[in-house]
């Protein structure tokens, strides 16, 4: 059984977003979906600005064959809980924001939806955007093995990743692992 | 140059709340509005249990002749934004809330709007409603005198009253004030 | 197909909290999920106090079967975060408190999670344990139509309930629709 | 009916601030108000260092001829309190600061205004500055039909411009999208 | 030299507050400046409501003799800035509120005052009213050696009765303690 | 070897609060370390009241035997910052207050100690209070095996007593076990 | 009269903070003073590292002929709570930080000092530098009508200072005056 | 009694962080350690991602000798509470973080540990790290009377480190001082 079914032609995962200024967070749901081979689709959908819109995209998501539906959204971030009552698609929020009272207005505004219409927050920025991907993994994986085992395989080479990291400052000391550390970025930027 | 045009029926402020649990506060900015005989109505439209409904307030607004709507919301507070976008009507916020969590959270979700679709918020619970009200008399007041009028008096009743209580303290002092004030509260509740 | 699969016998969502103290709020997902007759367990399982359990719950959660793992915590709220690294079954974190500053602290605790390791906050309290067990449908609606429809249906009573309240508003006036609840209110206390 | 009615001699909408250093956030309400061809004037005038010019400002604002006064301030953020109990005309405020702590004081100071003196909260910063500006054409549209035509036409480009974006990401790719937006923003900096 | 100067007929500390309903906390202001026999006033003064008699007030306070000016107020708490620039007598702000919100607002209106017109801030609720008044003794104490003198032996006599405290619990041991304290409570309220 | 050396005589651990009105709080300090057998004082000793004995209390603490002081404060939370720069002896603060501002101001005050005086923050209230002992016996436990034991049979029924709360809600179903909790809540307070 | 009398011989007002690192911000509070020729002192004082000195500064205080102690204090912020309790002279606060966090836990830690010790909240960083300095300036005032006369002057000056600038803008049009500032600004910067 | 015991052999103190990019920070607590001639190790270990091995690390310290660990931690920051269920070893957390929103979630899930499993919160970012390692060098020195004395002459040295900093101050003024502050940096960086 193979996860490849054409990218972005036959979507199981949306991620939108309600401004182009977004995406520079938002591409890394897209990344780590692409990772896992998951069919997907990039939108710029706003809950404010093109309302009819977002209310269309929520209305036709079971009939598109959307799994899951991730949207990212700052300061007043109603469009998740704009997608979310005309679907009965999950749909992740992500909280997106540069400054702490647009990111707090931006949880509020998800974490403080009404009871009976759910639109779980996935967490901040890029850590949002990313385990919001991840979370549809473990969505998707329910319904098909090939992303179960994918996902077992990513958590074992977190795993790794991690060890060796604490490998390496056991064996040269951290003083060097941090002179390394540091001298990888230099290089990496002078690049 | 009467204000007296029927109640409720042909409106021109309309006070909307996503819930019948927001009316116990959302009546005080209709009792405002009562007494500055200001056509208006109250309305229970929900953002995400009723998003059709909320949809089609905002776009008939401006034909069926409202001029300022009072959305109250509680929570991620999406309603004074689902219907924003669909009108032109100046729509004024009103953020409810009975913990401190619920509150920062229907703040941040009316006063983070994006640029492009304001919604001015009109303060919090009671004295948001109350508020709320009062600024529509202020934008009724640029197309009708009368509102003017009952405007500049009611502020005047406001010092008048604020004086009186200033009076009382001087001459009974704030300790007898303070004790008149219990009884009055005491004889109230035994009523 | 029937949904009925026989209840707590196989489970296939886990409700569990770190404390009995927890229950009187998380038994609202429980409540939602009987409702839609989802086949479902209700445990206590202290991230902290029995550590080991924490793990033994998340590593045996695919072998038996669970498809959606809701977990109630409150303060440090770490629960969702002990159990979700040993599964690749979705998490769901309730945050729950009873003071600002420790529901603050349930909600950082979740929807800080690093990158890698999802668990989405499905809210706060009561309404969080609600729209945790509404997102577990809709995860379940994935794989079973009969959820699916199921969950449509529900989507369709609460909007006529909304519009039911609504209608009586227009009907009575707010102000005897006030009065009425009161009374209903004051009737249920002393009943 | 023609909106041009010469600009800052017969001023329809101030904007006011306390100190020259708002001005520039506070001139996106007056580029925005220019945009529209709304009669402005822009003010510099200090709730605490030119306490009587505000009260002059406030009880003037009618015969002047005001018909929204938009009163941007920071920190303890008196100004928009300082003018509004002078006069009826609506006064919107904007909230300033450059720091969490500034702006949540800002915030504070404006959208607790007491029972009887409403101040709305148009926004934060520039997005409230622009927004104070909208808000403005929303109320003067209910006087001039010129400016209700003038913001429908806004709102229709709007949301014009997030379509192109959308369908510009979905014909490109988000990747390319990206690229073209950092090189499009390199050049700028280096034209 | 006496203290005793006619009470409220020369007052040197003025105690304003917005609103009646601050009295119940403010009175602890003056309850403070009695037992030390400093003469005062007890004012309710509105920054909103009344505003020109606030700004009065501050005109006069050298002429009329007064050395510091207690302001109490809540929620967007002007009433300290609005009085300030109009005197230099030093005025001492105290924040009041019943809500979170509503004290951080107060807090912050007071707290982030311009560059040029200080209004320190005494503290929150009882305490700060309390405060208020010590630190005006204090101020006094500088003009006045009765003052000096009588702060100093209350501050020994704070000293003594926290020595006190701290003795009956090592005799008694804190059980025994807890246990009368109790009994002091009930035997005060059955009173 | 035997925990018991008279207690109260020669404390090894001394409960500090700056008032008898955080007594109620601390006590559980005292309750547990009383149920490990530890050697402990309690004391109402004030940072800004009577300074002098905290300075004492922290320089003589060496001499005196202690081995951890555990120290209350709430609002400014001075208190264990005005003892540790006197002592080498482990200090740990437990945070106290009853308004979410109250408990911010004393976390703050602890866990922002400045570079070079270490005060570890328990935690807040009761939960603050008792941990705070716990950790007592975490530290006395490097010093005495007894402890050591004792510490590590606590952890042991800690886990029990959870257990049987997961098996009670397993046998009886939640429903059962929260009307049993009632009734017995009930019975208790007839009782 | 003049208010010359050697500067830092004996010194009226003292400046104290708790570290060097706070000198660059405390020196507002030494400049201002210079400006109005107040005889101060500039010390760096510890709460923590040299907490005998902060006991024995607060101690002769008044012996010294100090009237007013400026203590800035970040962070927990223990400084003036410190001093204060071993004089009378009043103590102003001023709360020092670079993070969100920290301005926080030092504002918390001078505006929740228990009742019966005050420490005034002068503001926060520079602008409380500045103003702290001020406030001293009035209570100086009460003593010295030089100060008086030199308040008053100053206030007169500011007014003046924002009048240029809102007439500057009247003027030139806000466009030409940010363009000039931008200019002036980037002379300063090349100078 | 030699302190000299091989270092990172016989760690007596572990340092723990759960990803290398708290290594920058975290170091502080080793080169203090180091300072005092602590034996100590540093490790990587993920609560999330290294699950096993953060089990493994509590279950195994008392038996590896560890007498304290340092857990520094970000955002969810579950590791100090993932360690301290599995020893009695004391565990100090250190919050870790570089927002506002990050630094408030890892002090939430730190001093809010339940009651029962103590961690106390050392303090945020380097701050933390350096006063977790002297908290345990305070520990450390109830055991042996060598760290006792260096703890002893630390206090001292930082004592006379600012003593001479407000002697420079009033010798030089704090405005040369200041310069040479400045001139000093200058020359460090084009170093």
């Amino acid at each position: 059984m193979s996860r490849k079914r054409g990218f972005e032609q036959n979507p199981v995962v949306g991620v939108i977003m309600g401004s182009d200024s977004d995406l520079e967070i938002m591409q890394h749901s897209a990344i780590k979906l692409e990772k896992f081979e998951v069919p997907h689709e990039v939108r710029v959908i706003s809950a404010h600005r093109t309302p009819d819109k977002a209310v269309k995209y929520g209305r036709t998501a079971v009939r598109r064959g959307l799994q899951v539906i991730i949207a990212g959204a700052g300061g007043s971030a109603h469009l998740p809980g704009k997608v979310a009552p005309y679907t009965r698609v999950p749909v992740l929020g992500v909280a997106l924001g540069n400054t702490p009272k647009s990111i707090e207005a931006a949880i509020g505004s998800i974490d403080e939806m009404p009871e009976g219409v759910p639109v779980p927050l996935a967490g901040i920025n890029k850590k949002g955007a990313v385990n919001a991907a991840l979370e549809s993994i473990r969505i998707l994986a329910l319904l098909n093995p090939v992303y179960a085992e994918a996902y077992e395989q990513f958590v074992q080479e977190m795993a790794e990743e991690v060890e060796a990291k604490d490998e390496a400052i056991r064996i040269k000391g951290y003083k060097v692992y941090l002179r390394d550390q540091r001298l990888t970025e230099e290089l990496k930027q002078s690049g």
